[in-house]
């Protein structure tokens, strides 16, 4: 496993920041947003540090983590509602954790106007 | 490749209707927005028929799909200053579409704010 020593959320992966955790599997860590935008707020991340979803990710980490998002979906009961999955990328998107994470948002209705989330 | 019949998608996939196409392998296929939301807004579509990230997904497409964006970034010009990745999942989300689609958005700075896209 591929760690930064300086990455908030490799951090969280080894333990050494404590999270909110939802889920956890050999590839995948879930936990609470500590600053949440809607009622679910939850980040899907690789265990394996990768800056972003541009990064060259090994094919088990994308299935792993799609999957996560579903199950995630699905315990936190917003998957018949509804929910939003984002990731940002670079400045312009805002990113501001380098480990790559999936923002699953849900539990209100969301409108369709201009994307945004940090 | 699961196609069904009243899908739009399945239907762009199929060529049966046009669409401005800016990637494409096996299993992806990318293509301009008709409204774009942003400079650049493409969609990133599995060519199998699954009707959202909550489906049941096959490893090889969620890979290739996670791979379909950066490339996609990459050839759009957006990987360097950044861009966002929105998935939206049943009324809550907006989901217009019932066919799972990437939303990949760039070319000019977004903000933090509430995370909206249809």
């Amino acid at each position: 496993m591929t760690r930064e020593d300086d990455c908030l959320f490799c951090k969280i992966v080894a333990g050494d920041i404590p999270s909110e955790i939802v889920y956890e599997d050999d590839r995948v860590l879930a936990f609470k947003d500590i600053s949440p935008m809607m009622p679910v707020h939850v980040l899907v991340i690789p265990k394996e540090h990768y800056s972003s979803i541009d990064a060259d990710i090994a094919p088990e980490d994308a299935s792993a983590l799609m999957e996560a998002v579903s199950k995630v979906a699905h315990d936190q009961g917003i998957a018949e509602s509804g929910y939003r999955v984002i990731t940002n990328v670079g400045d312009d998107a805002c990113q501001s954790v380098h480990h790559l994470h999936l923002h699953v948002l849900g539990g209100e209705k969301m409108n369709d106007g201009d994307p945004s989330v940090r």
